[in-house]
């Protein structure tokens, strides 16, 4: 039998007793419970960041798995817990749109605010992660059902990580993420780019300053510090550089605008 | 029926092969063993700061866990591996105060030595975490009962993590430490606060420097920087700014003294 | 029953979603696998380093673990994925060295393509972790037999770690790992020290300056700021200084030589 799987993400850090707190209530509810890690290392109270991180893994676990999710400027002011029920698999976390691109990602199917106190630990107010969402998360993952854990929920805050847009001259997208490799990762899905643009782009940052590019297939060509256009693992455009990072080399930082457009360098010189 | 817990606490970091080794070793011994990591960020060598991280973490985890503790600067020398019995709780690692608040927060039952070589691997002697512990701590959850692993020992080192003073004017205490928020715990317990004090406090850092701050219940209140007296999540108070660092804010560092006393400053302006 | 035990280490961080992409792929194919990181902060890129904590930490598995390493300049470029089987454990990785010492270490039985696409996913080109490492570890963790896997391959790329020279009057070797606490591990055997070398011995820096350090067999040794050569817990020579970095007494990067020979301190003042 497939044991109950729950993932954990959070900006709780890996110095504090935070995490081991929500596994040791996760494991006290659920003995067998199997528990991964996707990260803690978000930016302190960057829901966009989280969100993101999320929107990736979720794809990766099997039907039936919980991830708790908790980036929670709000803890212990009026906003509500809630679970998402997408695609079989259930979000657990705050209500302030974290939880909901991955959900709709997988394809969401309801929210229900956790107000069942059968299901959560006494709240303390600044630490919901442990009182609320773990113990919600392991009751849901022995079978709980949802209409149990609340009343259903229709007016949850929405969050949209996808705002690029695309003309046949050019794509203007915005820096998602930049990964531990330097790897700048855009909201433009790899399958936007035209294909018969050529190979050689200019990439333009929010500051004006404009970059020659290549397109390539990974992550090990181009000359030592060629900018790369890469479809990434995510299904999303990548800025790189061969062993070396792209967002230094190109001095952007996450949330910033990128425009994208072939280049006209064999004819002319503008860069 | 349920898995053996195992909980693993150092200052070993992640970047090593330490402790996938007491992993491994674990594992060997107990292949069904649920290992769950605390932290491994204590600064190294900070028995102290180990202390109340894993003072913190115990108290929610269920009753039979065992949990390896290690920050031993005196590995390889002369101080005991022990293991203590507590609230139905094991807790392995060095004798040098590390495990003692976290014991008699679960309720300390007995000390013993860990002597018998049956249950260790053979010492190298600057690696007992390995070497030690987590052999020991595996054959405990595996069922073998304390009085085969060694004779009891009552002259253990302690270790006092809460110093605190108050009176009717005041109250005295320590920075026991800083999160990854730039929340600062104090060792002094919640319910200490005075019920009969206003929200507005004084905090007097070690140096004499004065702030005016807010008793709050949650993080997200009060105008940006505000200092903010809270019961956090452990029942102890922590001084915190929203979305802010508050040990920036106010310039302390673990280990520091803090007092705090009511504000006056609806009638003057002493600060 | 034991349950299969799948190792990973790799130049991730933790940081991003990769890792638990790979676990949740893993937990896809094999819901009852057992994961334990060895680490994911291997220096991006340094396959020397990745294959040196592999190396340390094999050995504390029991057999039948299957060890996946990905430290992966090379990903989406010609080189082929492998898996070796080596002493009863499995290792699976990138054909760039990473996996040789430490099968070396536990005895390279064979060495295989990762070719059957049965037990791979589609490959995006950029992240083989998920793709193709991954889930043929969880394949192979689950009982596949390796010739089902891929064609046998002789031609792959090895790798030597210890590169150290010895003569009756010095010893000369490499710093192959600086660990958390400023430890310098060399790629010398502590066995090759010479037992009738004094205890006071010279350590000679690539610049060539000279420190003066003493023999010791645990690290709570010597006064304050005093270099030591101890034998470390992998069987290796390691400087260290008492509760401080050696790394930084003595200013030394991974990659460097070192030479140590019997200090004549008492007879001249050479230093």
């Amino acid at each position: 039998m497939r044991r109950p799987l729950i993932t954990l993400l959070s900006d709780f850090g890996t110095r504090d007793y935070y995490v081991s707190a929500m596994k040791g209530v996760i494991l006290s509810v659920l003995p067998e419970a199997e528990i991964v890690d996707i990260t803690h290392h978000i930016t302190p109270f960057s829901i966009l960041e989280g969100a993101f991180v999320l929107w990736q893994a979720v794809k990766w676990f099997p039907q039936g798995t919980v991830h708790v999710a908790v980036v929670d400027p709000g803890v212990g002011s009026g906003r509500d817990p809630i679970v998402i029920k997408a695609g079989g698999h259930y979000l657990v976390g705050p209500d302030n749109g974290l939880l909901v691109p991955a959900a709709e990602r997988l394809g969401l199917e309801e929210v229900r605010r956790i107000e069942n106190e059968e299901f959560t630990l006494e709240r303390t107010g600044t630490f919901d992660g442990r009182d609320v969402f773990a113990p919600a998360a392991a009751h849901i993952a022995r079978g709980v059902p949802l209409h149990k854990v609340g009343a259903r929920k229709d007016d949850f805050i929405r969050l949209e990580l996808f705002r690029y847009e695309t003309s046949p001259e050019h794509i203007a997208g915005h820096i998602l993420h930049i990964d531990r490799f330097g790897n700048v990762v855009l909201d433009v899905p790899s399958s936007v780019l035209p294909s018969d643009w050529p190979r050689s782009l200019i990439v333009e940052v929010e500051r004006g300053e404009r970059f020659k590019a290549r397109v390539s297939s990974h992550y090990e060509e181009g000359s030592p510090g060629e900018l790369l256009v890469i479809g990434g693992s995510s299904g999303l455009l990548e800025l790189s550089v061969n062993r070396g990072s792209a967002a230094e080399a190109i001095g952007v930082l996450p949330g910033q605008g990128i425009k994208i457009w072939p280049s006209a360098a064999e004819k002319s010189s503008e860069i």
